[in-house]
């Protein structure tokens, strides 16, 4: 709870940077909104209940339709923006696979901020001041992070990005080029085409037209060893990669049509779509091609000309997301123009910090044999005094009040039905940043050893220095 | 939410002060506990729901199974006790009458506190000592508060208090007396027996034995006037008295039998009782008898000698109670005695705060025409600054950083679209214990006007003493 305490302290300090105010919403809230916003679906992870009255109530995974309709109904005017709110609260999802303790689990804590602007440009730099405040959040955990490109950047788009603690738990995939900073997820991750190849795999998909009116079949073809066979197309073709071609082409594949329904359907199919990966020859004169294939190991980097790109699992601890109109419009938040003769919907923008997964993801990274290992930022203290017994109280409180008033958040361990040893191991467990031991070294020279064991640190320092001593290594941590 | 962040924290200093541990619970609980504990039944105010595997899960309106099941499983011997755990949460109760905004909600942020003892002696140390805390924590507020005996006071029974505050829509009665400190629940109120009185009325009440064994038909006799109808015995009999006075003879009211299946079970009534109350004659031959009616304006004080009665709407905002082994035996939450020979269920107390609850009551017992008047200790600042506009920014911060380094949380309203006469009423509204204006009087001679609403004050003070003015005028609030 101290963690999680001081995690929420170092995110309220920069939220309070880009002038975002908190907020506490419930966590309760009515299906009629997530309706509106065509959210509100049978195959959802939502927590749904009924009240004695047999109102629909669901647990609220995320806020963005309740903080919608709040603000929605707060301003009138484009001068009433910008408007920045967060909360830090308990969210709810009937996770398919729980896992990982804090990692992924059906209750979780999340920091979520939304931001209402007049114009695509403030919100463009709404989302500039946020992600400049994500940078100072994850660089005073210090621990490493990398940032993936969600989306190639298009304000038109989906712009949008996530910030990843590298760790073999981690339920993403991101590829990394080893020369430039480009990283990007899995599914949107892209690769430099390099060559014609003319050998190729195709395979036949199965959609429909955003309209529902035509069946399509697609004929998807990518450069393909001899030897594939065809269970082997899901390591080949880059699924999302296909979806936004043919998103372009106004195919949809999110129709939900169970396959019997389309088997029929496609039987008297109107159209045929072609769509080529851009390593075929064929690619260069048509329009329905693309990077469809999915990476492997060693593929040259999209953004340079040397690197290569290599994968590396990833925790997503936080995202920045810019809505648009997304909820605005469904939720009719709108505002009134600068020439007062027209109304127009809200830009918004959601982003997320994981704070109860950053806590288990942080040990996840920091950990080792003997326990975990808190970041100065989050531990739950920055240093512990373990006293031997033969040492006078009046000189434990001594060091213990010096490192108090230099503003070192420190605990004594002063329980006394526990042995040295047994409170140096429990520390270790707990993993505090600093040790501090009086001993031998107090009773013979006023010495304190002093032990940290992240960066293999221990040292016999006298009772003039032994603050700053403890400062310069937490400035480290 | 800063005046709910500013009761928590009054909450924290005084838990610390009885070495109380905060925790944080998991809203989301399973069935089985309840199940084991025997309140899980189909006519609760439990939210219930299912995940996707439909395992049944709750969302807990209090958390006595699942800490007990927590320290039960973390606890040995006599000599990890005491245990005191509290927290701050969100719990959840499906009211059959939400009302009143914060003061009764299905979503509601409550303190709770378990306490865990080895003995009863122990146990007892520490409802005091959470009394005492209590105590100081109501007097922090500043509010007008009663405590009402919740029962006698018999340790062995349900030794518990309630903690109110006095307004007209509290959903609690309360009877006080105006010569000494007795104040008790409607429910629980005795009444001075005066006299004995020798004309009576008699109800018939359906019950059942414990055992469900046999039908039981009560005789309830009542000293009642001549002109009551049967209708009118809901006005003079206390049931929750006749409840308990049946209790104690084997009888249950709780069977949730329906109307049609008593009435035929009644036919075969095996056992007839007569209840009879202390005023009437037959009272003192009955083993059967108890203070049975209800308490009347005017009526005696069953304390004192001189006191008369009178009842009080309450809004309940506090609660102790001693719990005894309620949760330690079904949920076996044991330790081993002194001797090591045996293992003893744990003695425990809860004791809740209703923290959204009080803010509302705190809202309602306070405000007037104007707005809200929080008190000191958790109003979401304590002062607030209000300039004119021809007042030098470095002035207004000079007035601002003074009161700041005299330990005063104070706000500057800065808005810059707003008058003086519209920030004046906000600040009204919002129920700033004080209020500063800079204006004429800092012009002319550098005086602050400083405003406080409740206290009925208003004064011109020169820059030399306004700190001390406005910290002598918060020591009020």
């Amino acid at each position: 709870l101290r963690v999680q305490n001081k995690l929420e302290a170092v995110i309220d300090k920069h939220m309070r940077s880009i002038d975002a105010a908190k907020v506490s919403l419930s966590s309760i809230t009515t299906e009629q909104l997530w309706k509106q916003s065509g959210r509100f679906s049978a195959n959802s992870e939502l927590f749904r209940l009924n009240d004695r009255r047999k109102s629909g109530f669901l647990l609220s995974p995320t806020h963005e339709e309740e903080i919608t309709e709040i603000v929605g109904g707060a301003i009138k005017s484009y001068k009433d923006l910008p408007v920045r709110l967060y909360q830090v609260t308990r969210k709810y999802r009937d996770e398919r696979r729980p896992r990982g303790g804090l990692l992924r689990g059906k209750e979780f804590l999340m920091k979520d901020l939304y931001t209402f602007d007049y114009s695509q440009k403030d919100a463009l730099k709404t989302y500039k001041a946020v992600r400049q405040a994500y940078t100072n959040i994850f660089n005073e955990l210090k621990i490493d992070y990398i940032v993936a490109d969600a989306d190639s950047g298009n304000m038109g788009g989906k712009l949008s990005h996530e910030y990843h603690y590298i760790h073999p738990n981690g339920e993403d995939k991101l590829w990394s080029c080893d020369s430039c900073t480009y990283v990007a997820n899995e599914e949107l991750a892209e690769h430099k085409i390099e060559g014609k190849k003319d050998w190729k795999y195709r395979m036949v998909l199965e959609g429909v037209s955003t309209d529902h009116s035509t069946r399509i079949e697609l004929h998807i073809s990518v450069p393909s060893p001899e030897n594939y066979t065809k269970d082997d197309y899901g390591k080949l073709i880059n699924e999302h990669a296909v979806k936004k071609v043919a998103e372009n082409l106004g195919i949809d594949f999110a129709t939900g049509l169970n396959y019997s329904t389309l088997q029929e359907a496609l039987k008297k199919a109107t159209r045929t779509v072609k769509i080529y990966d851009g390593a075929l020859p064929e690619a260069a004169s048509q329009a329905a091609s693309g990077d469809i294939t999915q990476i492997q190991d060693g593929d040259g980097c999209p953004k340079c000309s040397e690197g290569k790109l290599h994968s590396v699992p990833g925790i997503e601890v936080g995202h920045t997301f810019h809505l648009g109109t997304r909820y605005s419009e469904p939720l009719n938040a709108v505002v009134a123009t600068e020439d007062n003769n027209s109304k127009v919907p809200v830009q918004m923008g959601c982003h997320g910090i994981g704070v109860s997964r950053l806590i288990g993801a942080a040990a996840a990274c920091l950990h080792d044999s003997k326990g975990l290992n808190w970041p100065r930022a989050i531990a739950p203290f920055e240093a512990i005094i373990v006293p031997t017994p033969d040492i006078p109280e009046a000189d434990i409180h001594q060091v213990y009040d010096k490192l108090q008033s230099a503003g070192i958040d420190v605990v004594l361990d002063d329980r006394a039905d526990k042995g040295v040893g047994w409170k140096l191991k429990d520390a270790d467990l707990i993993g505090y940043p600093v040790i501090m031991v009086l001993g031998r070294g107090w009773k013979d020279a006023k010495t304190v050893e002093i032990q940290c064991r992240r960066l293999g640190f221990k040292k016999e320092v006298n009772a003039e220095t032994f603050t700053s001593e403890v400062e310069e290594l937490l400035e480290q941590l």
